[in-house]
């Protein structure tokens, strides 16, 4: 019957993919605007790398530009000119329609390779031998209506926390080694110029096999917010991106 | 890693069974006393049957008795006999433990080989040449939280709605072939006598390729309701294994 | 300030794209498969089209492939060639990315030239003189926290229902002109076969100056539902394009 | 056509006051009697000021008097002479009508000049160089119903908390500041005599750019609660205009 | 004791207010732009007016012009200027502040005489001889909690429906009388020009005793609806004013 | 150990109590004013009597008063008096505490020797050979929270719907026999004098074996609403209790 | 008309109560066992008392027995003798119907004087010169929707919380006097006979002007809790009462 | 009549099991994994158990196998051997059906004589002398709702947590004895070997009469967590049985 040949080919698939990228070089959780520039670019250079969104669609905090006007901002042009999105000069400011950002984002790393799983929450991470080693992912719509029912794991070389506000994933490991972790995961108030900069300087691997990009890095290291302006968020992908793939490779050698 | 090991072996056979049983000779909806024993005295006959349970546990009314006072009521002990469930008689009934019920129903038909999956909601029906050839399917927690997904489907020969009240696989006939169903879907006031007869009685092939048992039958047929004593549920998805059985070998033949 | 700057340039954006589009060719009511294509094939013709969607972000059922296996079918591969999803052949059926599906298509749209705002839902439509010439739109939020606000107006040339199921905007003519919409809307029962050919075929203007496209059609004409099968959608949403355009050309000429 | 007409101008009027007052001289935040006094005298005076209200109307905590007995009260009648609203004396005290009350005062404050953006929340503040300097703010609704969007941001030569109970701005400070700010942001227990005279006498900048006027200076300095009396919290209000009308004078010439 | 002083005296206040205004010539249930134009014309005239409306604070659906763009428009001004409301040509219509309007007109209703109770939700009518005499009232967070709690009673010689939309009280008469309003209380699709001059056109008695005013009277004779177009909200509420007013002379002379 | 005495000696002394009174001469459903009045006389003259009552407390709308103001009026004093309930005359009028009468009247039932079962929610009845024997009932909480249990009966010479409005127990009638009870239960207009008198004449026996008392008789007969005022209420109680015992009296002798 | 005369007398006959007990000697928060105890002992003699209930019904938790099986247990009769409950002997211990034991303590206790205000809570207390004078009250139903608006007064001499767990009034002083209530208010592990006795003889003023009886002296010394078993509640409110009676014959003399 | 007869039966047959039931030599609270293998080995050897579960199926976190997919995985099979569960080897680790395994197992441990409660929530313990002596237990739905019920009392020799995540039961020492439960009640990041080991190791006595079993282990001694790896609870079960049942042999003899 063909219906269920479409349901058999789609579970078939979905168990194969599931299955291969369980164990990666590299997990990046949270499908926004960090997670997923940092994934075009290790995609891009072939590594092997599984981005876990807990929502069904994928581009974060994006889509709704600032309260709900759909337009975004960036102050310069190198990124977004490669990903494919058009952008008009204001001044001194670049302006980008929401949704093409969004939309052509997430396309550009998924053609790039990035595996993404959406609807997959992750409910805490492995740490062996004082190093992050992967995550315990769920269903996103089972702990919603509070099933019990016990979580799976993700693999990973490195872990990238590109959750945003409250960078959730250096939450767990906050929670469990508060002595390493004493700061409040917070963001300072809103100060765009020092958050752009801030943002892009501080992203780097702050515990062993973990980095953290985007937002969440404002919330570790308490530096200011800064609305709906997106350059920072894109470079400190990219920068995550590059300090892995060189680690990646000196492992190997 | 350890962990992954285990999560694949998970997601892989899981698929497996998903796969294999996405087309089965009988599928019953609802894992309640009806549907349990339906598909316990099917899978002893070797068909192969899938039950598909929208929560995460089964035994649907069993476990809380009456008002949660947790025992269970019979009239005769043939089938609970069978199944392994010890009762005590009083006066004229025999009354047994709940939660031994529950699962020991459970057990007894997995055991069988009636393949059970959980968490999985029937949204529709297939049904093609005036025949019921199979169930729409999706994930309950996904429909309980609102998400917008598309269902798979699970092909049968025979389907059973075991749904218990109020018959929802026999509403779905309803509300599309209303002239054909214009009956409500509705028990009659309580009567245990004419309820406990009348299950098993009315039990059989509603529509061409579609049984009802258990509670389902009452509400399609306006019969009385019978609160918590089992036997005519246990009779009636037994007489259902036994006309489906026997359609099957004659199919065959 | 920067803050106040970035903050500017978005809202006067998008005030001057709203201005603007509050008077369109072509209004497409949801952003999802055929509303996309729709728009994608439309605005590729030059035709000013605004398409409409509740949520804050776009792509519909498309992202959680079924049942949350992110995974989508089709039967052949026009279109999305078109649209630029890699797809690979499983027996008789195609399979691709559901999040590649998702974003590649939106963002295709959109690049094509198609105005999407998001957040707003339609609450009414705007008849005069028995022709359908707009919709009555709010804000999605301010609707869902029952705040007591009034509308404002999008006039179309031609309007499409791409709501899918259940068919939103043929639900407002129906409730306010029920002689002339008797018929439930309602999709009949799963049927693949018979819903991927009628979907397309029954495409059309339904009511002077309203077009219905992709799952709505089922509702409309009480087709058979498909589940995660794409094809009938993409074609219905190609077929409104092409129908609406050449009425779009008669009327100028 | 008529319909979008009246959209398009209503939307581009709304765009043209948001993108004029994101640059004010004082934001008051919190339309309720303290903050439209406040912004009363200030306009009055010729100020630039914007008052920024979380919900659909004003008037805070005036409208249901005690209980819902929607009569208030004061013990003189110097500024609700000034507003018009008609007071009858009981005693020493003087009653009036809590309807008259909250729509005449904002009425006044309107007339007088004072912008009024409500459905606004403010979400965090500016802080550059030790100085507020403005507020970021966000749709209610939007927050309400958890969506992911950003924030845009107003500035300000001098902000006014007048939130009422818990000083929701002095919060956002004592979060990120909480050396600077160790108390608890709490009333202390009822007394109207003392809670009258202090909330007048505490009223004052207590950060430098950043004003707390009406019952947040209560939580700040833990003064008693006062019930439905207004005296304090207008001429709370009328102090703080006058104290940052004189600021804003100096600093000009 | 001073806290006590003030509760005694707003209590018995209100305890009076309330036991007065009891029993009054007109009662007005809605105090939106219709209901509060229609009690501002009546005070005016010296009739004895009661206006009872559900929520916390008055205006209606005037607070958050179109979608939350606080801006609201007329067609001329009249009633505006005699209400003192500001407003802007642009093109042939005139726009207004939607804080202004709605806190004006609540404040120039009061002043005139027109008592108005809030937090008062009107659960049925007083129907006696087949002439509409009076409503039946409860406290409107205790019905929202669902508290098992009593009315009360609130005499008119005539009530006027001034709900909105669905209209209310309308509703009660057809809930029980369904042979004399067969009609659905329902708006017909918008269209502003048509919607403007009917809703003044087709306000007055539609029972003995009863009229209807506002967006009510669309629902009663399924009228178009208008949007944030306010001239003929508050020309619906003049005129059915005027027609009381009229009534109540005759019927003393 | 006490702990556990206490425990057995309640879970002992409930069991006892419910399964003696499982079978009851009257059943009466809903422990408001017109239950226990009726339970109180019935009672008083020795019949075995058992009242459910869904809630946790008794006493239905009595302790509210009107709108939370807990007062009562009655139009004489013949059963408060016999019940002793102190009341001041007001006018034509007498008024008593709200809370006195709640609690007076049933502790005056309990005394008499009606068996009250609180937290017991009927879910439907028995009605064997044309003729209501019995009641259908579930824990009230189980319900609320969606559990999946089934219920107990208790049987009945005569039941009582004493449910107030809908009229629960009516609706189960006429839900399952809809040509029997045609009309809708709906209560009519408020008019005090036509309810207080109409309830008690048509209280009375609607059903062989099925009574139907206070203001359940209004949404029966479609008779008016009265408001806060119990004698007839009471009236209507003590009636039905009148009658019934009539009828058993008979049919013993 | 009769219904306004209803709501007259009821509106004016509530309002002077609440006007005559804004001002009392002693207020009780909770009409609970211990609360009604309290009131009863002081009413009879001939103390003013106002008791302040937050729920619709008073008797707090004596109306479920245990788990809703209705039986309360005691371990001497005195008091409960002297009410007028019926009770049995079992073994050591006496049980008592719950229902008759709730209706006649509260009918005793408002019969001997107490006045009793439901469906208001206490959401602050007055505290002047180091002494607690009243409490700061609300509409319980606003509250519960969330409703801005201010509370009124009720001043006393005396003032206990009997509030049960977790002594809410006692909240309040140490939530503003951490220093002097430093210990958590929290009942300690279940022991009967340690409550029984302890709750009676830690019943007492703790602070100046205000008492402690029932539960809540549990959570104030840490005491045990002691579950369905209501002699120690009766025996707490019994000696608060007569240590207040002494203070304020004293105070008097 | 056959229904009342059913409903005494089963009310008698309840209430005689829980009076018995009531002092247990042994309490189980939680019917997981690890509560219902503690119970299974205790019953074989003839001890006097009561399993308490809050929910009303058994089983816990067995039922979703790993997000859903409902297989488990263990290493070895002496345990599941014994119970009965068919499993299968893959690589180094055995799979289980979820089903079977919950049902087996909830179905042997009820045959070998552990009493079962469902529906019972622990809401608090008995200790006497610095000793667990028992659970206080409610109503779980009846919690659920907020009823304000009291609890009733299960006397204990030994004492189980077996609640799993976050060992509900040690948390009430621990609120209560902070100073000797200092350590958060919390897992470590998962890693599968540590936790299988850990968590039979530590299982034990850890306050004077209770033990702790099952992840609650992990909770109160910081391990790791392990996921759907279900060894490790069995063991830890079975552990905690046999170390009771020496110290029950001891203390007899």
């Amino acid at each position: 019957m063909k219906e269920t040949a479409i349901s058999r080919v789609i579970i078939g698939e979905y168990s194969r993919r599931l299955s291969d990228y369980i164990e990666s070089d590299v997990v990046i959780v949270g499908a926004g605007p960090a997670g997923l520039t940092a994934g075009y670019y290790l995609a891009k250079e072939g590594v092997k790398v599984t981005i876990v969104e807990k929502k069904l669609s994928i581009g974060g905090g994006i889509w709704g530009g600032a309260a709900g006007y759909n337009i975004v901002v960036f102050e310069d042009t190198e990124i977004i000119d490669e990903i494919g999105i058009a952008c008009e000069k204001k001044g001194d400011l670049y302006i980008a329609d929401a949704i093409e950002f969004a939309t052509g984002l997430g396309y550009k790393a998924r053609r790039a390779g990035a595996m993404i799983f959406n609807l997959l929450q992750v409910e805490d991470i492995i740490v062996k031998e004082e190093r992050v080693q992967g995550v315990v992912v769920n269903n996103t719509s089972a702990l919603m209506v509070g099933l019990h029912v016990d979580p799976f794991c993700i693999s990973s070389k490195y872990l990238v926390d590109a959750t945003g506000h409250p960078a959730e994933i250096v939450g767990f490991l906050k929670s469990k080694k508060p002595k390493q972790f004493p700061r409040a995961l917070q963001e300072y108030f809103m100060n765009v110029e020092e958050a752009e900069a801030g943002v892009v300087e501080k992203t780097g691997e702050i515990f062993d096999g973990m980095f953290v990009a985007g937002m969440a890095v404002c919330d570790v290291f308490n530096l200011p917010r800064m609305g709906p302006i997106f350059g920072g968020m894109l470079k400190s992908g990219k920068k995550a991106a590059e300090m892995i793939n060189e680690r990646l490779k000196n492992s190997i050698s």
